[in-house]
């Protein structure tokens, strides 16, 4: 059923290119040779920065490994193989439902199949949606579709500039926010329920400073081990149920 | 700290696979050029009889394809990446630390990132071991070793013949079994403490007829969504943190 949306798109070449933008595609990555700084080019820049889309300068060589058509004439843009949602539209989920708001936001998650399995958890978890932050970040490329497991055709999938500042304008409209972090309360000691957003570090590095420091509550699952952590998507799917105990226990 | 452990073994050609078996060495899989039936490929099917391995019939592409020497001879060998434990050695394990077992049993787990992820989880949860079975399912290659982050270090990974087989014998030394299907009970309804062994299915068809058919429960995970079933290594962390929750909360 998901399979006509599940392609992921390189579109190459500096008139596609800016053609996508002002199409209104959403563009996941630029690739532009290093160096190259002509006319076209700086057009591209300058749509780019307006979507705040993120840039990487590349040696040609890369470039001509990313081409599939070999005419990439220093310039090939990743689409989003699905399209993404607003916020708003999460929130929206959450209010025709009548269920309080339930949303995981990810902190600049790497790997497309953890990325997939959390929007996998988060469907199943009776989440409103993710929220994925627009640097760094993977986007909705095919192989996150793939691992979702169909999950990115029901739960929506949205991209911010800037998840502290997210967190903040949510925290405004009585959200909590919780990160999974060491070092925090034993998640079975928190009141999880209510309006809650799940934050979900980085593979490697965890949550980052400055979104830490806007969350309510840093959870921590019980460790009992010889190495550091768990995989993400799995720290993702535990702390997701410990919130989906509490709130059936607090019907 | 881990890494010379983690290499992977490819062992080519007719006397260094019959000698590999003789040494004792642990072989995961085995590859035979289809219709090769001369004197050392039957003494190599002999030997793999003897020790249950899985054997794949290939044509002479995929050997080739396998080989690194490109002297393959018509039979490759996978060995593990790790030594296996025994069943023994977990529940010793348990023994020694005072607490009563809790081994993971995973049956026919295909992915060996799954696996890898599985294995760090039971380390983290504080399972004292993980059982796999010989036939079909990925076995302890370079890639459970780098996924499980270093826990195959410390996690004891046995591999029997008959996981239902042995899923009896342990029944006799008082554990309990409890697997995670669809249609069971919600797992906190269920008294998850005490000697317990968790068995997870495989990432398509679940847990196979005749292992749970052995089991004293089945588990259900609540599923709010609308897709079918959460990633298998995602889903073995959800329940072994159940277990985990109710064996704190016992104390």
């Amino acid at each position: 059923m998901a399979d006509e949306r599940v392609k992921e798109f390189m579109i190459e070449g500096r008139n596609a290119v800016i053609e996508a933008f002002r199409a209104g595609k959403t563009i996941d990555k630029l690739y532009i040779l290093d160096g190259c700084k002509d006319g076209p080019i700086l057009t591209i820049k300058r749509e780019a920065s307006k979507h705040d889309t993120q840039i990487k300068y590349v040696a040609k060589e890369r470039l001509d490994q990313l081409s599939e058509t070999g005419k990439h004439q220093g310039v090939i843009a990743q689409a989003a193989a699905y399209e993404y949602a607003e916020v708003e539209d999460i929130l929206q989920r959450a209010k025709e439902k009548g269920e309080p708001p339930f949303v995981f936001l990810l902190d600049n998650i790497e790997d497309p199949h953890n990325l997939g399995a959390i929007i996998r958890t988060a469907n199943l978890a009776g989440a409103h949606g993710v929220i994925i932050p627009k640097n760094r970040a993977v986007g909705l490329t095919a192989t996150v579709a793939r691992t979702s497991a169909g999950a990115l055709n029901y739960t929506p999938v949205a991209k911010v500039t800037n998840l502290a500042k997210t967190i903040e304008d949510l925290k405004k409209e009585g959200m909590w926010f919780v990160c999974a972090d060491m070092g925090g309360t034993t998640m079975y000691d928190l009141n999880l329920t209510g309006s809650i957003g799940l934050v979900i570090g980085n593979e490697g590095e965890g949550v980052g400073r400055l979104v830490k420091e806007k969350c309510d509550m840093i959870a921590s699952i019980p460790m009992k081990g010889d190495i550091d952590s768990l995989n993400a998507s799995v720290a993702a799917g535990v702390l997701a149920y410990e919130i989906v105990r509490q709130r059936l226990a607090a019907k």
